[in-house]
This record gives C-alpha cells, sequence and structure tokens, in this order.
C-alpha cells in the first residue's frame, strides 16, 4: 500500500525489502553524506523537494536530463498533446520523422539518427555499426571512461565475462603517445575510437579535451580507416548543440546521445554519416518502447526551446558565476578547491582530500542549507537555473565554508 | 518542418533521408504487404488511426504494450498525477517503492525487483546476476529464442562479435533429450537455462511448453547448482500475473519483464528469489531514465486494473472466441490455417505457404477491411478488444478469406 505520508527512512526500510540493496544505480544516494535524499515528492525548475518536505536546488538535474528545467510548460504541453493522440503504438506517429530531421539539422556531422532508449544503447549501436561498417572489431576507448552500463562497459566487473570486453582496449585520455601507441597495437583490426567530449569521470578532476589530442584522434581515425565515436550522453545539448567539438573544427563520424534530448523523458539516439548509413541499416536493434511518440513530441519542445533560448550559453554564464563565486568564497576560506571540466557540469574535489573527508562535509552542509550538490560527480545546470538560484547557493555555500573551517577537517 | 498533412508515404519518402533504411527495428513494416500502415496519428482502446486516416482494429498492441487499451483512463489519470509532480528527477520518487512491493506480492517466485527500461536491459540482466552468483559462465538457450537486441542476442548477426556470444550455447525447445545434452556439454560451467515461457519465435508455428520438458528443466538446474531464468517480456500479465509456468507448478529463480508493464509506458524488470539478492546487488547497471516516476506510476495503475478486471482471463476468453472463429472459417473456406500458441498472444500460418503468399494476401485483406492482423509474428490481446470487436473482425476476415478463394494463390 502506498503510504504518502512515508518519509524518506521509511521508505528507505521498505525498499531494502524488495529492491536489491535498497537501492542501486546512479541514483543510489549509499555513497553520499548521511541525510542525502533518496525520494523525491515534487520537481519544478532547478527545484526539488524531497518527501521529507525540503526544498532544495538542484545542481544534478536527474544526473543530467533536465536541461531546461523540470516540468518545462512548453516541453509538458508538447508531451500532453501527443499523449492525447497516442503513445507506444504499433508503430511510430509523424514526429519521429520530424525529430530526425530536426536532429540531422542541429547535429553538425550528422546525415541519419536512430533512436532508441538508453544511453547505453546509443553507445553499443555506435560499436556494433562501426564493426558492421569497417568489418573489424577493436575498439580503444579511453582507461576508465564511462560509456554505459551493458556488459562492455559497465565499471564493476561482476557478472561480467572477459569476452564481453574481447577487442576493447584502453589508452589514457588527451595523451597522444598513449592513443598512437593503441592504435599502432590494434594493426588492421581498428574499428573505432571512442571518446567522451571531455574527460568526466566521477571521483577525479574532469579534463577539457586538449585540442592537439582531439584532431590527432581524428588524424588517426582517418588514416587508418577507422571511425571516431564521440560519446556525447551526458554533455549534448549543454556544452553546444551541434557537437562539442566542433569549436575543433573535429567531426565524429558516429555520436551518442541522450539524458537532455527529451528534457528528461526517455529517448537516446546515434547519429552518423552517410557513409555510416549501410552498415546502420544492415545491422539489428529495436526496443518495445523505441518507437513511443510521447518522449519524440518532447524532444522536438525541447531542441526548439534550447535553440530559442541559447540554453548551453545560459548554462555557460550561469556555471560561470557559480565557479567564480566558490573559488572566491574557497580562497577567503583558506580552502584549496580544484573546480574543473567545462563550467555546464561543474564538478570540484577540495585539495588533500583523498577520502573525500571535507568533500563530503561541505555537500552536507550546503545539503542541510537547500543546496543540492554532489563531493564526486560532474553536476549539472539547467535554463532554470537563475542569477537569484547562484546568489542564493553561494550563500549556503558560504556558510558550508565556514562550517568546514570551524569543523577542522 | 511538421507537415500535418503528410500521409504515410510522404512520411516514408521523408524517414528515408534521415532514418537508416526509413525504419528499423520491429516496427519497421518493410516486410508486411504493401499498403500496411508504418506510422500512426491515434490510438484508443483496441483501435488504431494511421496518418491517412484509416481506422484500424488493432492486434498487435504495440507489440504487446497495449494490455488494457490504448489510453487507458485510469492508467493515464495516475501518470498525468505523477507527471504534476516529477519524472525523472535526481533520486525515484515513492511510487518505485510501491511498485517494486506490488510486483513481489504479483509475481510468484519474486522476493526482490530491479527496474529497468527495456526489455533486453531485463534478460541482460538476468545473465549478470545468474554469472555472479553462480561463478559459472554457460548460459543455454533455445535456438532461434529472441531475448532482445544486444549483441548477445540480436538475431541479426551485423556488428556482433563472436565473443559477444561466448559461452552462450543452444537446445531445441522442448526437446529434454537436446536440453540434458546441451546441460552435460556445459558440464561444470552451466550457469543458467533462459527459456521463454512459450516459444513464440516469428515465421513458425509458436509451441506451448511440454510440462515435462518445463519440470525436466528446473530438475536439471537444481542438480547442476544453475539458475532457471525465465523471459516473460512478451507473455508477462497477459498469460498469467504471477508467472507462465505457475501452472506448472514450476518457478523460475530470475524472471526478466517488460512490454505490458506500465500499459506501454516505458518500464521492464527483473525479478528474483532470496537467494539471488546478494548478487543484484554486487552488480552494476543503471540508466538515465530507469528512475523516472512516470512508468512506476503508469505500472502501480496497470497492476491494479489488470487484477481487478482479470485482464489474462479475459483476454483468454477473447482470444479464444477469435480463434474459434477463423478455424471455423478456415474450414467453410477450405484452407488450412494453424493458430498455435496461446489464445491471448494468437500466431496464424496458412499450410503449405512457405513464402506467405497466402498469408500476406489473407492479412492485406483484413487490413484493407479494418483490421490490423500480422502475417507471420505473434499477435496480442487486450482487455479493450470486445465481443463485438471480435465480431467486426471476423466479418473482415471472412471476407478475405472469400478474396484469398477468388484469387486462388
Amino acid at each position: 500500500m502506498t503510504k504518502l505520508s512515508d518519509g524518506d527512512q521509511a521508505l528507505r526500510a521498505r525498499a531494502s525489502k524488495v529492491i536489491p540493496g535498497g537501492m542501486y544505480g546512479h541514483e543510489n544516494v549509499a555513497r553520499l553524506p548521511a541525510g542525502y535524499p533518496q525520494y523525491f515528492a515534487r520537481a519544478e525548475g532547478c527545484r526539488l523537494w524531497d518527501v521529507d518536505g525540503r526544498e532544495f536546488i538542484d545542481y544534478l538535474c536527474g544526473y543530467g536530463p533536465n536541461l531546461l528545467g523540470y516540468r518545462h510548460p512548453e516541453v509538458e504541453q508538447a508531451a500532453r498533446a501527443q499523449a492525447d493522440l497516442g503513445d507506444c503504438m504499433t508503430g511510430p506517429a509523424p514526429c519521429m520523422v520530424e525529430l530526425g530531421e530536426r536532429l540531422v539539422d542541429t547535429i553538425e556531422h550528422a546525415d541519419w539518427v536512430l533512436f532508441c532508449k538508453n544511453g547505453t544503447d546509443a553507445t553499443t549501436i555506435c560499436l556494433t555499426v562501426a564493426r558492421a561498417h569497417t568489418g573489424k572489431r577493436t575498439i580503444l576507448r579511453a582507461r576508465g571512461t564511462y560509456h554505459g552500463a551493458a556488459p562492455w562497459c559497465t565499471p564493476v566487473r561482476e557478472g561480467v565475462l572477459q569476452e564481453d570486453r574481447a577487442h576493447i582496449h584502453s589508452f589514457d585520455y588527451n595523451d597522444v603517445a598513449s592513443l598512437e601507441a593503441a592504435v599502432d597495437k590494434a594493426g588492421d583490426d581498428l574499428a573505432a575510437v571512442l571518446l567522451t567530449p571531455h574527460r568526466h569521470e566521477v571521483f577525479q578532476d574532469q579534463a577539457l579535451p586538449d585540442p592537439v589530442f582531439v584532431r590527432r584522434a581524428r588524424e588517426l581515425c582517418d588514416a587508418r580507416g577507422a571511425l571516431l565515436i564521440l560519446d556525447e550522453v551526458r554533455t549534448g545539448l549543454r556544452i553546444a548543440p551541434g557537437g562539442s567539438w566542433e569549436r575543433f573544427g573535429v567531426r565524429p563520424d558516429l555520436s551518442a546521445w541522450g539524458k537532455t534530448l527529451g528534457n528528461g523523458y526517455p529517448v537516446s539516439a546515434v547519429a552518423g554519416t552517410e557513409v555510416l548509413r549501410d552498415a546502420a541499416k544492415r545491422i539489428y536493434t529495436t526496443g518495445s518502447f523505441w518507437f513511443a511518440a510521447v518522449p519524440m513530441a518532447a524532444a522536438i519542445a525541447t531542441l526548439s526551446v534550447a535553440k530559442r533560448e541559447h540554453v548551453s550559453t545560459h548554462v555557460e554564464v550561469i556555471g560561470q558565476q557559480l565557479r567564480d563565486g566558490l573559488a572566491e568564497q574557497a580562497l577567503a576560506h583558506g580552502f584549496g578547491l580544484r573546480q574543473t571540466g567545462p563550467v555546464q557540469m561543474p564538478l570540484f574535489l577540495f585539495d588533500d582530500d583523498r577520502e573525500l573527508v571535507r568533500g563530503n562535509f561541505f555537500a552536507a552542509e550546503a545539503m542541510r542549507r537547500g543546496v543540492l550538490l554532489h563531493p564526486w560527480h560532474n553536476m549539472f545546470l539547467s535554463l532554470a537555473h537563475t542569477d537569484a538560484d547562484i546568489r542564493r547557493t553561494l550563500q549556503a555555500t558560504d556558510a558550508a565554508f565556514t562550517a568546514l573551517r570551524k569543523a577542522n577537517l
């Protein structure tokens, strides 16, 4: 029975009986400081309310999907209008074609798209298309990078076979020599190099891409007849709608998109160039819900709003405000705080804080003051975060720095 | 730009530019008779309207998900109520816990559940849990059975490596000797036997499970310390809500669910027994949209309506009416028609029709008369199919048989 009055602790107790470990996956708060909300009652804009009635300015954005603000009226309206017609039918609705056209227009390298549901679906399809097109097996990827949670890429090896990762080899992100060595080792069997637009792994500083590395990756793929795959699942639409590496003049052959596409409605996509169209046609992949119309209608509205409102510019401006404010506070309070990666997807880590003692304490103090930060995962900004939200956030973080100083951790 | 006036042919022409092959996956009508609708404008109950304004009684039900009728008011209401609060947030909503409890109550063998998005996610997780629990690698599956579209199971080998299917071996469904031989060959390395509740492959007669085979599969797993995995993605809630093999007194260790769970809203699930809880906790799997609240709220409503309305009984009764009517007509018109599998998931194939000349012609004739049948994929019945729909369907099929006789194919 639903007990609407159940708070976070009661829900956790109930969940521990019917869900392994009480929760799983990236939304499991087990590794976050005590008191972090696990269950949410409501969302609007950049605000979340947990089941205990606490209000937060949310810097996780659903771990990415919330690009325009939770329950953005235009997206909701588009989704409802389509829901009133039909969603998961025996075939797609016309909006699938329109969304395909819109994405081909938006993503610079794209001549075609293919829709799926998970980010992992999209990255997996990229590998399959690359292997179908080249007839080769080897995929090179950056060491430790997250590309999803299928057996070939999940960060935990439990239940995963060696063979699930056969012909997948690693190099170090931003390290030209390491990439060159991996390419040499792959020899004639190189199908693709798979990269995220920047390095955004948990528990470590993010790293912006070195333009020299980016261009060299493209050159090496071209020289070897291999494909360059860009995993934009986490970055898509926040960094640059046309593709995160457009500013380097580098285009991938294949790209994977997810999270933000439907502003939270479930849809992901693979985009590819003309030469790969035939391979994409020859592979077989599908899903029960992949042709559902409502997320596609939501995605069309998301693209429209994102374009009109220049969302990637907004999140960059607001993200810079947050970064500058935190940097100033850290300095004033005498803490070494490393803020890394694009300001649209902030991550901060305290110096000399291997065990995250300071990071956890600081995030917990901010959380108690109504600001949901993450101590070791990159965060996300949205169109709904305003100057006023940043100011309010910085008040909370200033108090959190004071508390941290006092705690002398 | 959306051209609302675009009909099916115009949409196909536009799609051919931005989607590889114009369409992909199981909702691609390329292998269906000419004139079959690819794009749908609207759905309600068991009715679909295509973009050319043609109305159909739909026997595909979105290839399964539509269990209660498209846009079932109680499901829609539950989904909207949750959507007004929040969907894809930074953590789950309370309805995740309630849905977990409801499924553990509903699925007889289940002590826990884990939610995901695709049916393929669910079957893949079953394999991972089985391997994590047993420390063994070999999975035995019935030859030619569809378990999803990931590299380990997609029916098309393009872009798939040999290693993607390492340690996955086949036996023949319902063939005890074949299963025993495969189990013997697996020796000490058997992690699990993976089965669908009945054989429901395309282009061939379905096969109900032989109770001797079902019980032997359970015995063999027990004897070898292996797990029995039941893939209920296509059968779930239509055959029997508690599990399709309950009537044989056989319970799986793990089961995969999808399609119908949210009556079209995207949610799938893995259910498992107590002994597997720890393995399920140790593996890592997740997805950007897996914790979204709206599909879970929809699933709770779906389970409630399905239970109250005895949906599996309804689809059995109505399915029997359709089967009896078609059998009578085939006999009267002098055609050998094989109707196989559970009546809730009907499949029919004409005798001596290897090339599906009769099957395609018959389905096209029914389609022209407002009845959407499938000439080689199992169909699905819903709570929304009424006696009157079956009568109207049988009028159309009677005319289709007459046309088929006249065509002398």
